[in-house]
């Protein structure tokens, strides 16, 4: 199942995508007088709960006159307001890790910072230019982790039994606040420069999270073309490393890195201008797309 | 006034502190049958309506029933869950970055990393030793903001008018960590390394945050021994740099930086272990305490 938060007609709800529709789970909830989550961060706090919880309803129901198409919706990030920062995992492809460098840049320890949840904005939202601050705003592309169960110290064997489910992450970046302020919180916390979405897949229809191909354009143009099998510090590895006490909580969102092909990559390096727009596509998941305005 | 979060016979209140006591102010309301937030972090974003409340609450009632010695009771973090990672300021004081380093290590701007949620625990509570982890375990004494006022683009003019009260944290690092992973949130954010507290102390109580001395003891002896004059980025810079396009909110907590004192900095660098006891006293604040335990 992929679940959404959206709005139809000023009402908030959490749905599941079902072809080029998404049917209004909250409503379905209401209808049947069955308690449900208020947020999805909620739903995936219940676990196996939650998912059975959406089964009986979408069994009881079908399709109904909760279902809207996909694009009379406003999406909005699956988990509009993450209880935590963002965990990021820095320099996690090769290539990239040369791009933004050299060789020597390629990381024999995992590297985490995060983003601030006021910086989460969802599809189709407009990411601001921001250009009074940076002249070097950059994308990068990302697979996120979706925690679904509490845990600390767990190993690599066991991490995949901690994961909900896989959203796409737009890693946005100043470049310049980046390097300017040396750890990089600042250069990758502006108000929304966190796009999400449009949606968590479910890990049960992601078999092979680690051999998906995640594609980013800009302006229709393709500028990163990586696959998650070249991930430096796999899946287990991340998770592992970052629960090495310190404790992972379900709905914790762990954006897994970006492979090559940023604008800083690039020779002159090219960056982000107003009216510009970003589609990811990761293969299973979907297509994550902002511009960038004001 | 002191605002505290505090447990009482398996009771958690909002107290305020009234010199050796706490006044039990979730449970005055109650009496009262007034509404009252659930939590510190929502009476802080209640801000002045919040105050107002409390005022006429101790007005009311005095001193009470509901007033207990402060040693019978449980001291949590006065935010015991932030709901977003703490910010830090990284060597903001002179003699500090010098000795983590040298002269070089003195920043031009202002360096910002964070610290998980998960790793706040309160006054008197255990620091996990994490010894199969690290074996660099290290204190850093710090002044810590809490935010009253949303805003963004915060001018320095207005930075005060945007703080809500002060506390203490204890920026417990692992400085192995630290340093092998790079970006500083690993070695930041083990569980139970942001001791905070003893409690909030409001804003009008403290006429002169930058006129503080700060004093940390490690099993009594004194390590650091510094004023907050001499931070690098004063309060009105940081709130500035910080909002610079990031919106700041109510509840989020800046610790402002360590003086000089840390055990790395010793020669040769002495580290923190089981059964050792750190105190951090800022004037006119308070004094936290905590022992490394396990």
């Amino acid at each position: 199942m992929k679940f959404a938060t959206a709005i139809y007609k000023d009402d908030l709800f959490i749905g599941v995508i079902k072809e080029e529709s998404i049917i209004n789970l909250t409503a379905l909830a209401r209808l049947s007088q069955k308690t449900f989550p208020e947020t999805l961060l909620k739903g995936i706090e219940q676990a196996e709960h939650f998912i059975k919880v959406v089964e009986d309803l979408l069994n009881t129901h079908g399709t109904s006159d909760f279902t809207y198409p996909i694009d009379e919706v406003e999406l909005l990030a699956p988990i509009p307001r993450p209880s935590k920062n963002v965990f990021c995992i820095g320099k996690n492809y090769r290539d990239h890790a040369i791009e933004m460098g050299s060789e020597a840049d390629i990381p024999e320890d995992i590297m985490v910072f995060s983003k601030a949840p006021t910086a989460v904005i969802g599809h189709d939202t407009g990411i601001p230019s921001h250009d009074k601050l940076t002249n070097q705003l950059d994308y990068e592309g990302e697979l996120a982790l979706i925690i679904g169960k509490k845990g600390i110290h767990i190993s690599k064997e066991d991490a995949f039994d901690h994961i909900f489910g896989y959203t796409i992450i737009n890693d946005i970046t100043a470049r310049d606040l980046q390097q300017r302020h040396k750890q990089f919180l600042i250069g990758k916390s502006l108000d929304g420069t966190c796009p999400m979405g449009p949606w968590i897949v479910h890990h049960s229809e992601v078999p092979n999270p680690e051999k998906l191909s995640i594609q980013t354009k800009v302006n229709g143009e393709v500028r990163q073309n990586g696959k998650t099998s070249d991930f430096i510090f796999d899946i287990p590895t991340m998770i592992a490393e970052l629960s090495k006490g310190m404790t992972l909580e379900a709905g914790d969102i762990i954006a897994t890195g970006t492979p090559a092909g940023v604008g800083k990559g690039m020779k002159p390096p090219v960056f982000l201008k107003r009216g510009d727009t970003i589609e990811i596509s990761i293969e299973g998941i979907g297509t994550l797309r902002n511009e960038i305005v004001e």
